[in-house]
């Protein structure tokens, strides 16, 4: 297994008539489901004459092609094809302005782009547009009838991918400053599918629901591995709680990653109209930082799913940690760990100076492994400042115990300095989340006279509750948790949800941001 | 994870205090188990000192070192140790006459040996011998305390190991011709490591039995995994049915590798003075073909535990397939097949020429992935032979099915011809073992002046039988199963054991030699 050719011939030998995708092409008021399925060879077929049909545009090697478009099997197959042929995919996050859009296509010098967008600013930017659903099915139709396993018996023109070849370019910078185009190869993706089949146990018979946007890394962790395994992938073009319960049940789905604030609407879903969900033997999670509280709800609610906390991030292709049989940790020490480094990776906590810091202490989380990205896209300054000797500095904040296990306590970024005190946003959230009545929170500093930055937070509350809970009861909530100086002194209740990214992270720069304007804001952490 | 010193570095960071190796060195008439533990901290130092000690006798990176004692926690540290500082290993063969390791040692340039053999021929071949266990343990206690992981941390002098370092010679040619060093690189191990923890459902929980001889590759296939996953090795010195199913009652056992000479006796045993053996929940075997009804009362004698069967070759490190809940299928249309193609191996069944033939032919295994060796040892014109692009051919006769399991035939230089027909030897074998009276049995040619060769068969009957099987009715139960030019036309029944390798496999040459004195035997197959 060398590159993204390698998983679909294996499963066009052990599995070419089972089903491979089942495209959720439904619209989410409906909660309808078309049962739109591809088999391993027919998927196959179509990834050849994907392929045929870019190079009949002159396309060739080497060439970034942009994907923005829904979760479906048309993303299944640019994704396995694309790099398998040579090509770069260019994945864009769809909630992206289009300043931000054209920025990336400038940037990674796209000349392709497959879209279901209506045309806009991009169209002038690029030189082919391959147009989904219709010119894409077009394209795909019109291609010279390939063999069913063209796209990884041959490669045509240009150089055969390696390892080390350009698989993609993983946009970036959705929550802080500008976009930075992640660059994976082969190797990386590669590293990455054996790290996801030996920590999120996937199987065979698995079927798999893509929730997560195919644009973020949350999205496309498990894709390598389900092909080279043979097992079925079921996708949703975007996620609602209410379509995403209705296709556990309808589809009998066993494994699936959420992001945090899906587990929640999940739960919310489930506690009011509870859907038989029996068939989801295992639940991944990650992408960001998520409540303990959150995850003892969804123990209760879907007492058959196991759960594995993921931790990982773009640049590691995206896996680092993982915890597998979380739920069964959940009232003991480890509750708020995110794992054990994964197979294929070592896990450091080291000081300023990249120096390993001893087991306990709280530093900087750093991770080495042949999924390591291989730098930012014309940007050798930011790489540098992230790689050193083979290991990316995560910018995250941690501590090891004695059998490997990570607890994050902050984005070094995140992290608060009140009174020449470290406050973790994240521990401060885990406080206020206990609290029966918050339904999701967000904790930050604002600038103080007196301390330099005062703890604040957004809170959520659940809706329609008789008394809603006052600033001073969450307050002495609390107190009753975490140390005085840790409490919010400044607590905004709202009813609208919270910022979030399209990968569902809150963006607490958005909720920062007005309170900081005209200030010099205290940049990195610890 | 490029090399040997990744797994073991992944063990101390996250199992440094669980107990590594269980060394099981008693008597096997005692059926006692001393309890000798290491833990992977432990391990790691002894395995760096260790490195410390032999670079003190002026050894260096590149050095072949040979390896001739039992199992045992030594052998699980210089195993590790070795390659990870960059030393060559050269497992040597326990039932080899001294000729034969004369020959090795020469043809490896070995430079030193580690052994627990009083002093004998290789003495004055090697410039070094430390004797195990005193001067080992001596070698180890004296040499500079290293830090735990200095055996991973840095590499002293000589170039570090990277993936296309060599890490082993392993010698083959146990049942055929001379012996040749079969060169494994890291990278072939590593893929190897991968292989054996996605097809082998190895866990961090597990306790393996390592009772096939770790000079065999079949002894060692799961180090790295169960390293990387810091699970528990317990060794035996050698196989003993009882020994072994007392230390798998004992210590709790709950996967092991077994190859079928060693599932036979472990049935007699069973049934003759039943175990709780409830613990072990995954017995994986291979290295040769086995007999279904084998397997079958092996089901019977051990209902607890699935059977994943393995099959692979020493030049692929060793994995080629697997068969995941075998056990599940041992009345089926699959009951023959070793499975399908492991993740990281393609498997093609090919005509003479290497050309790929239709599903369903048969034609020789070839077989594709990082864990193909780099070549023979010093024999190029061998090495050109067996390996073409990257493939490696194997010499076994087989066909696919649709959804890529692999049935084998035979070994081509196995096959009988006779009148014309190609018979596979192991074809008449499953006929014959389905016999209630045959314990064990060998099917091959024996020159005929009508048909050019003639079926022949050795068969050991059970022990204590009241009216033993007659010949004709052996050949009359036959032809029940199979055709009549596939009926052996010569059976001979023995009381003796059928003589086999030191890894079990049953020596056909021997049985076939003596028929064939002063002509010339037909020379491949297919």
């Amino acid at each position: 297994m060398r590159t993204f050719a390698d998983p679909l011939r294996r499963a066009l030998a052990v599995a070419a008539d089972r089903v491979a995708v089942v495209d959720g092409d439904a619209q989410p008021t409906g909660n309808q489901l078309t049962g739109n399925q591809l088999s391993y060879a027919e998927l196959a077929g179509r990834c050849a004459r994907l392929v045929g049909g870019l190079r009949s545009l002159g396309l060739e090697s080497g060439d970034r092609v942009a994907l923005l478009m829904a979760n479906g099997h048309r993303y299944v197959e640019a994704y396995l094809a694309l790099p398998a042929a040579g090509f770069v995919i260019v994945p864009l996050n769809a909630r992206l302005a289009d300043a931000e859009l054209e920025y990336i296509c400038t940037d990674a010098g796209v000349r392709a782009l497959i879209t279901d967008r209506v045309p806009g600013v991009l169209d002038a930017l690029v030189e082919h547009v391959v147009r989904v659903p219709d010119a894409y099915d077009d394209l795909v139709a019109a291609a010279d009838t390939a063999s069913p396993d063209g796209v990884v018996a041959g490669h045509g023109p240009g150089a055969e991918p390696g390892p080390d070849t350009l698989a993609g370019l993983f946009y970036t910078g959705g929550t802080t400053g500008p976009a930075k185009g992640v660059m994976l190869t082969h190797r990386n993706l590669v590293a990455n599918m054996w790290n996801a089949l030996t920590s999120c146990d996937l199987r065979a018979d698995d079927r798999y629901l893509v929730m997560a946007p195919m644009f973020h890394a949350a999205g496309t962790v498990a894709v390598l591995g389900c092909v080279a395994l043979g097992a079925t992938q079921v996708t949703v073009p975007a996620f609602d709680p209410g379509l995403v319960l209705d296709t556990i049940e309808r589809e009998r789905i066993t494994t699936t990653l959420a992001v945090p604030t899906m587990l929640v609407a999940l739960c919310e879903e489930q506690a009011r109209a509870p859907r038989d969900v029996s068939s989801l033997r295992l639940l991944t999670h990650g992408a960001s930082p998520v409540a303990v509280e959150t995850l003892r709800r969804f123990r209760t609610l879907f007492p058959d799913t196991a759960l594995v906390h993921l931790y990982g991030a773009t640049e590691l292709a995206p896996l680092a940690t993982a915890f597998a049989d979380e739920h069964l940790h959940l009232d003991g020490p480890r509750a708020r760990s995110c794992g054990q480094g994964v197979i294929g990776c070592r896990i450091e906590v080291v000081d300023p100076e990249g120096v390993p810091l001893p087991i306990g202490e709280v530093g900087e989380v750093a991770v080495r492994g042949d999924n390591v990205m291989a730098g930012y896209w014309a940007k050798p300054e930011q790489t540098d400042a992230v790689l050193s000797d083979g290991w990316y500095r995560s910018g995250d904040l941690g501590r090891l115990d004695r059998e490997g296990y990570l607890f994050l306590v902050d984005r070094a970024k995140d992290m608060i300095v009140t009174g020449g005190e470290n406050v973790y946003s994240s521990e401060v959230e885990q406080a206020l989340a206990t609290h029966p009545q918050v339904l999701e929170c967000a904790v930050f500093g604002i600038p103080d006279e007196q301390w330099g930055e005062a703890v604040a937070a957004s809170v959520v509350l659940r809706p329609g509750l008789d008394q809603p809970v006052t600033v001073a009861a969450l307050q002495a909530h609390c107190r009753e948790h975490i140390a005085g100086f840790k409490v919010p002194k400044r607590i905004d209740v709202t009813t609208a949800p919270l910022p979030k990214s399209a990968a569902g992270k809150i963006l607490k720069r958005e909720l920062r941001e007005p309170f900081w304007e005209g200030r010099t804001e205290r940049v990195g952490g610890a």
